[in-house]
C-alpha cells in the first residue's frame, strides 16, 4: 500500500475509495459465482467454493504474476469474508433458477468493471510499466470469470462464439486506467467512472446484441475435438 | 526447510514423518490420477503426466501462491519420482476397469487427508498466518484433484451436484492443523490423526451419501452454458 | 538476461537466435490457438485472447513456477505484439474450416519444439539444475497447448485417448538440451536441431499413427465422470 500511496499523490479517501471498489467488485463476482452455483444446484460448499474461487481468482493471479506473494486475498481476510458472506446470503435466500439468469450478468459486469480498473491500479502501483499494468487489469477482470467457467465445466464467456462484448470494455477501461496512470491524473473518481463506463458497455451489448467482429465464415460446425 | 525445524519446535523424526506424509500423499494422488487415466484408456504418457499433475500439482499451486519458488515438485525429484513411479505401477499392473472405481475413491480421500494436514503445515512454517496457512492446506488438498478432473475434462468432484463430503472434512482438518500450530502444540502424531479422520470422514460420506446442505430448489436443470 | 549471458557461454548471435527460436515458438502457437478459434467460429477478441493464451501461457508458467515475475510476457511487448499480430492475420486472412486442421497441427508441433528447448535453457540460465530445467522446459512446450484446450472445452490434446507421440518428442528434447547444458557444450545451432527434431518426430506421428504404449485392455469407454 504505501507504494500505491507514494506513487500515486492521493489520500486516505481515495485509498479507501480503491479498496471499497476492490471489495465491491469481490461481492459482485462472488454473487456471480454463487448465483452460476445455485443453477447448477451445488450444495452449500460447491457455492462457497465457486463464489471464491471467482471473486479472488483473478487478484490472486495478478498478485501471483506480479511477485506479490502471498496473494492479499489469502492475507486480508476482509476479502474471504466478503466473497463467503455474500456466497452465504444467496445460499439462504435461494433464488429461483429465473432469477439466477440476469442478475449473473449485471453482477459479472460490476465485477468486471470494477476489477478492470482496480487490478491496473494495483498493478502499477507495484511497479510494472503502464501496458503491463493494463494487461494485468485485464487479466484480474477476465480471470475470476474464466476461472468460474471453466470449474464448472463451460467454455469462458469470453470464448464463446455467441458472446457479446466482454473483454474490449474491459481492455479499454484497464488502458484508459493505465494511461491515466502514466500521465500521473489519475482521480479515484475517475477510476469508478471507468469501472461504470465498462458495465453500462458490457450490459449494453447484451441488452442490444453488440458482437465484436467475426471471420465472414458462417456455417457452424460444431465445436469438435481439436 | 530450515525455516520449518526452526518454526515449529520438532525434531528429525517429526520431519520425517512430515515428510513421510508428503509423500504417502503424492503416492496416493498419483494413484487416483493413473486410475483415473486408466479408465479414460489413455496411453503411458497420459497416465504419467495425470498422476503428476494430481500429485504435485496442489502443491505446486500452494508453493506459488506463498512465493516459494521454484515449487519443491520441481526440486525434489524424491516428489517427482514417487509420482512417476506409482503412475508406471499401475500402468504396468494394469488394473480392470471395475477396479478403477473405489481404489480411486480411497486413494483421493488418503490424498485429500494428508495434504489438507501437511499443506497447512508448510505454509505456517513458511510465515503464513494461521487462517492463511488453513486456506492453503485446503487448497493443496483439493488442488491436485481439482487439476486432475478439469484436464480430464470433467467438472471437479469438489463441483459437482451429486458430490459428497469433500472439500468441508478437508478444511476442518486444516483448520485444526492451522489452531494446534498457532497453539505451538502441534505434534506430528496429531497430525496424521488429523489426515487419518479428514480421510475416514470422507469415505464415510461416499459410504453412507452424506451431502452438504443444498437450496432447497429440487428440479434439477441440465448444466448449461452460463 | 545478464544471468543467460553470464551462466551460458554464448555470444551475442546465440542470444539473438535464443529469441528468435521464442518468437517463432510464439508465432506458431498463437497461430494454432487462432486457427482454433476460427474453427470453433469466435469472434476477433475470442480469436486475440486464444491465441495470446496459447503462445504466452506456457512461458508464463515457467517465469512463474522459477519466481521470475512479472514474466517475460508481461515485460516484453514484442511478445504480447508477436502473439496478438498473428492473431490479427489469421483473422484478416480467414482462412476457411479444412484450412484449420493441419496447419494446427503443424503450428502447434513447431511451437512444441522451440518451447522444450528454449524454455529449458530459460530455467537452466535462471539458475535451476538441469532435471528441473527440463521439467520446465516441457511445462512450457505443453502448457500453452494445454491452456488453450482447457479455454477452448476439449481434453487437452497430450490427455486424449487417442492421442499420438505429443509429451514424449517435447521431453527428450528438453532432456537432451539440459544434458548439452549441464555439460556446457550447448549450442545454439544444437538447439534448433533439438527443437526441429522434436516438431519432426511429432508430425511424423501425426502422420504414421506412432502412439504411445497403452494399457491392454481394450474395451473404450466413453469418459464418465470420475
Amino acid at each position: 500500500m504505501s507504494l500505491w500511496m507514494a506513487s500515486s499523490n492521493l489520500d486516505n479517501a481515495a485509498s479507501l475509495l480503491h479498496h471499497g471498489g476492490e471489495l465491491i467488485g469481490i461481492v459482485a463476482f462472488a454473487a456471480s459465482g454463487a448465483l452460476l452455483s445455485v443453477r447448477r444446484n451445488l450444495d452449500i460448499v460447491g457455492i462457497v467454493l465457486l463464489a471464491a474461487a471467482t471473486a479472488l481468482g483473478g487478484g490472486i493471479i495478478r498478485d501471483v504474476i506480479i511477485g506479490k506473494t502471498p496473494p492479499t486475498a489469502f492475507t486480508n481476510l476482509w476479502l474471504v469474508a466478503a466473497a463467503v458472506g455474500t456466497a452465504l446470503v444467496i445460499f439462504v435466500w435461494q433464488p429461483p433458477a429465473r432469477l439466477t439468469r440476469w442478475p449473473l450478468d449485471v453482477t459479472d459486469a460490476v465485477g468486471l468493471g470494477l476489477f478492470a480498473v482496480t487490478g491496473t491500479v494495483t498493478a502499477y502501483d507495484y511497479g510494472l510499466a503502464a501496458p503491463s499494468a493494463a494487461m494485468l487489469g485485464l487479466t484480474t477482470a477476465i480471470g475470476g470469470g474464466i476461472i468460474r467457467d471453466v470449474l464448472s465445466g463451460t467454455v469462458p464467456a469470453v470464448l464463446r462464439s455467441n458472446e457479446h462484448l466482454y473483454a474490449i470494455p474491459s481492455l479499454a477501461g484497464a488502458a484508459v486506467t493505465a494511461v491515466l496512470l502514466h500521465l500521473d491524473v489519475y482521480r479515484p473518481w475517475v477510476g469508478l467512472l471507468c469501472a461504470g463506463s465498462v458495465t453500462v458497455v458490457r450490459i449494453a451489448s447484451l441488452r442490444y446484441g453488440w458482437h465484436g467482429p467475426r471471420p465472414w465464415y458462417t456455417k457452424r460446425e460444431r465445436p469438435e475435438e481439436s
